[in-house]
C-alpha cells in the first residue's frame, strides 16, 4: 500500500540553493512555484546588491537601500522555503547541507557562496587594510574613512595630521576605482565646508594598481579614460606598484612609505570554501572547476555557479566574477533542471557578455556595451540607469534614486552617520568585522 | 600696549554646548554667525531625530533617515566648531570640559546631554530588556526582533517557539506605546506572508504599564483611546503591573511568568551624569535643579537644559524630557546670552505648551493640541506632518515621507536588515551596545 502510494505521488525533488546572491537568487526565482521544493540558505537575511556597496562605504547610500530581504523576494513562492543559517559544509555521501546545527537533505545542490576578499598570504594586513563585501564592511569603512577627518580636524601635530588625510585604495579592477573617485568627491565636495581647521579639499587619494592599466579587463581606450578622469578628480594613479607592507602606519611601496590612517583593499578576492566542502578540484583562488552544465566533476546532482565557479567562456578562459553571469547560470540551470525532469537534454551553458561598465564619479563613468564604448557623461547616465533597474525591488529603486539626485545636485552625502562603536571612545576606528 | 588692545578688541566669548541634541543645537544654530565663538562638544557626528527611533527599531526607517551630520547642519556658521568626543567631565574652577584627552575651555558652558534608558536598581536586566536611545540601541533591537522570527521559523520545540513569538514592551509612555504597536504591524502585516512554519501574526505584544493607564500624561480619553487602538492591532494591554524579574527567559509579573525572547525597555529615563560633573544638586532622576533663568545655583556661566534639566514649569511640577521643552530653552538661552552681552537684563524662561502627540501605528495617533483633543486618522496625519516638518534637513524630510507612503501602501518595511554580528552565529541576538 505505502509503496503503491510513492509511485502514484511521488515526493518533490529537493533543490537546495545554497547563497542568495545574484547566482542562487536568479534560480530560486525561475523555480518559483514549479514542481521543486526549494529551500534557500543563506547567513543573512537579506540579498545584497555589491556593485553598489562601495557607495554605502562613502556615504552616499543607505545598507537598506541596496540589501531586500531574501523572505520578501521569495515570499510569493510557496515551494520556496528560506532559511538563514551559516553553512559550514556538505556531506556529499548524506546528501547533505550542514547549516549550524541542522542537517538539511537535498536533491539537486547548487552552490552559489560567492567570494571574499583576500591578501594572499598576508591575513595580517586585514586588520588595517579592510575589503568590501559585506554591509558590515561597508558601514566599518564609512566609520573609518569619516573618523580619520574627525581626528585629523583635532591633530594638533601637522605630520599625525597628514596621514590621517592621506587615503590609499588597493587595486585597479572597478571596486577600486570606483571607492577611488567616491572618496574624493567626498573629501573635495561633501566635506569641503565641514571642517574649521583642516581643509578636507588637501586629502590626498592614491590608487595603487600592479599592472600597467587600471580597469585591466576593459578595452585600453576606456582603462585610459577612467585614469584620466580620476585624476581630474585629484586621484593619484600609481601604476605598476604594489603594496609591499601594510600596518597600522599606512603602507610600503617597495622603497615609498606612504602614511595612510586608512587603506581599502580591493586588490583580490577568493572564492568560497565550497571547493573544499565537496573536496573538489579548485583553481588558484579557489573556484570550483565545472561541467558544461555547470555541474561538478563525478556529482551530477551537485551544481556551482557564479563567483565560486570557474566555468570556461568562449575564449577558454574562465568567466569573470561578475553579475551578469551569477545571474545568467542560476537562470541557466533553473531551464535545465525543468528540462531534465521532463527527461530532455539541455545545451551546455553559454555566456551572453553584453559589456562592461565602471562609474569614476558625478557625470564620468566608462561603458562597453553590445561592442560600442561609452565614455563621460552619456556613461554615468547608462551606468546610473542599469544600477538602478536592476536593483531588487521598486522601493530600493526609487529610495536610491531619490538619494542620487540629491547628492547629484546638492553635494552633499545624506548618510554620513559614525555608527557602532557605543560605548568606547568615539574617535576610535573599531576594529573591522571578522571574515 | 597689549593691555590696550585687550580693551579696544575683546576676545570673542567662548560658549561650549555639550550635547547637540534638540537643545543643543538649538542654541548653536541661534548663535549661528553672531558675536560668540561657539564649540558643540558631542560623541556622535550626528543629531539624532529620537522621536522616530523606534520606527528604526522595527524596521520602517533608517539610521540615515532621522540622522543628520551636526557638522553639516552647522556649517554656514563660521564662529562654529564642532567637537567629536565623549565628555566624561567638567572642572568648574578651570572653566573647561574634559572631552577625552582634550580639555576646552569656556567662558559660558551650556550642557545639554541628555537621558539615556535607567533600571533603578536592576543593571543587571539591561542585557534581557534593551532600551532605545541611540542609534546603536535601535539597530540591535531591530536584530532580536528580527531574529526572534527566524529562531522561531527554525524551532521545532513548540514551547520555545512560542517564547521567540512573545514580546514583551515594558513602560506605558509614547516610546512604549508607539514600539508595542509598530511590532504588532510589522508581525501582522510586513512578515505575515513571508514565513512558512510559523505563522508571525500568532505572536503575542504585551505591553506592560505599572499605572491604571498608558499615555499618563495624556488626557484620560486620548489615553483610553490608545489603549482601544492598541487592543484592535492585537496588543495586550496590561495595566497595573510591573516587572519583578527578567532574565534570559522572559520576564515576572508578580506570579506570572511570560517566556519571551525578546523584552523591550521603555519603563524610565536617567539623566546624564551632568549633575556629578558639576557637583551640583540633582533630583531622584539626575536632573540639575536650575534657576529661572536655566543657570546652576551658583554657578551663574552654567546652563542646563533639556533632559538633564530640572525646569518648574507653571503648576511647579518640572517640564516633562521632551523635544520642544529642550528647543525651546535652547532659543531662550541664545537670546538671554545676546541680551547679556549687550548689558541687558531678561525675563525668565517660560514653556509654551502646544500640546502632546503619540502614534499607535496606520492611521492611529492620539494628540492634544492648543488644548484640542485629536484622535484617529486625523490624529495620525497631524502626527505625520508634525514629524516630518521637524526633521532636520529636506533630504531626510524626503526620504522619510517617501518610506512612510511606501511603507503605508505595501505594508512593507524596507529596512529589514539584521546586520552587525559577521563572523558569529547568524542567529544570535548579539549583545546590547555598552550603556
Amino acid at each position: 500500500m505505502i509503496t503503491t502510494e510513492l509511485q502514484t505521488s511521488p515526493r518533490k525533488k529537493r533543490v537546495v540553493i545554497v547563497g542568495a546572491g545574484f547566482g542562487g537568487l536568479s534560480v530560486a526565482k525561475a523555480l518559483g512555484n514549479s514542481s521543486f521544493d526549494v529551500t534557500v540558505i543563506d547567513r543573512h537575511n537579506y540579498h545584497l546588491f555589491q556593485p553598489l556597496l562601495y557607495q554605502v562605504a562613502t556615504a552616499g547610500l543607505s545598507p537598506a537601500d541596496i540589501a531586500s530581504p531574501i523572505r520578501s523576494i521569495l515570499s510569493g513562492y510557496k515551494n520556496t522555503h528560506v532559511v538563514l543559517a551559516d553553512v559550514t559544509g556538505i556531506r556529499v555521501d548524506e546528501k547533505t547541507v550542514i547549516a549550524e546545527d541542522r542537517h538539511i537533505p537535498y536533491d539537486i545542490l547548487i552552490v552559489a557562496t560567492g567570494a571574499q576578499h583576500a591578501y594572499f598570504g598576508h591575513d595580517d594586513w586585514a586588520a588595517h587594510a579592510p575589503g568590501l563585501k559585506r554591509v558590515d564592511d561597508a558601514t566599518y569603512l564609512r566609520r573609518r574613512i569619516l573618523v580619520a577627518f574627525e581626528r585629523a580636524e583635532a591633530e594638533p601635530d601637522i605630520d599625525k595630521q597628514r596621514g590621517l588625510l592621506n587615503f590609499v585604495v588597493v587595486g585597479g579592477g572597478p571596486t577600486g576605482v570606483e571607492m577611488a573617485g567616491a572618496i574624493a568627491e567626498l573629501a573635495r565636495k561633501a566635506l569641503a565646508a565641514d571642517f574649521r581647521k583642516i581643509d578636507p579639499r588637501d586629502a590626498r587619494v592614491i590608487l595603487v594598481q600592479g599592472l600597467p592599466k587600471i580597469l585591466p579587463s576593459f578595452p585600453p581606450a576606456l582603462s585610459d579614460r577612467a585614469r584620466e578622469d580620476l585624476e581630474r578628480l585629484g586621484v593619484e594613479v600609481r601604476l605598476n606598484q604594489t603594496v609591499t607592507q601594510c600596518d597600522v602606519n599606512g603602507v610600503a611601496l617597495g622603497k615609498e612609505r606612504i602614511a595612510a590612517a586608512t587603506v581599502v583593499w580591493a586588490a583580490g578576492v577568493m572564492a568560497s570554501p565550497a571547493g573544499s566542502w565537496l573536496g573538489v578540484e579548485t583553481d588558484g583562488v579557489g573556484r570550483v572547476k565545472v561541467n558544461p552544465d555547470l555541474s561538478v566533476p563525478g556529482q551530477p546532482e551537485i551544481f556551482v555557479i557564479g563567483d565560486t565557479s570557474h566555468c570556461a567562456g568562449v575564449s577558454g578562459a574562465p568567466l569573470p566574477g561578475v553579475a551578469p553571469v551569477a545571474k545568467q547560470q542560476g537562470e541557466y540551470l533553473a531551464r535545465l533542471l525543468k528540462a531534465r525532469s521532463l527527461g530532455k537534454d539541455y545545451a551546455p551553458f553559454r555566456y551572453r557578455d553584453f559589456g562592461m561598465m565602471a562609474t569614476i564619479g558625478r557625470k564620468s563613468a566608462v561603458a562597453q556595451l553590445w561592442g560600442v564604448h561609452f565614455d563621460g557623461p552619456l556613461a554615468w547616465l547608462l551606468w546610473s540607469a542599469a544600477h538602478v533597474y536592476y536593483l531588487i525591488g521598486f522601493r530600493n529603486r526609487l529610495a536610491v534614486m531619490m538619494n542620487w539626485m540629491w547628492n547629484y545636485f546638492t553635494f552633499e552625502r545624506g548618510t554620513r552617520l559614525i555608527t557602532g562603536l557605543s560605548g568606547s571612545r568615539v574617535q576610535d576606528m573599531g576594529r573591522p568585522p571578522p571574515m
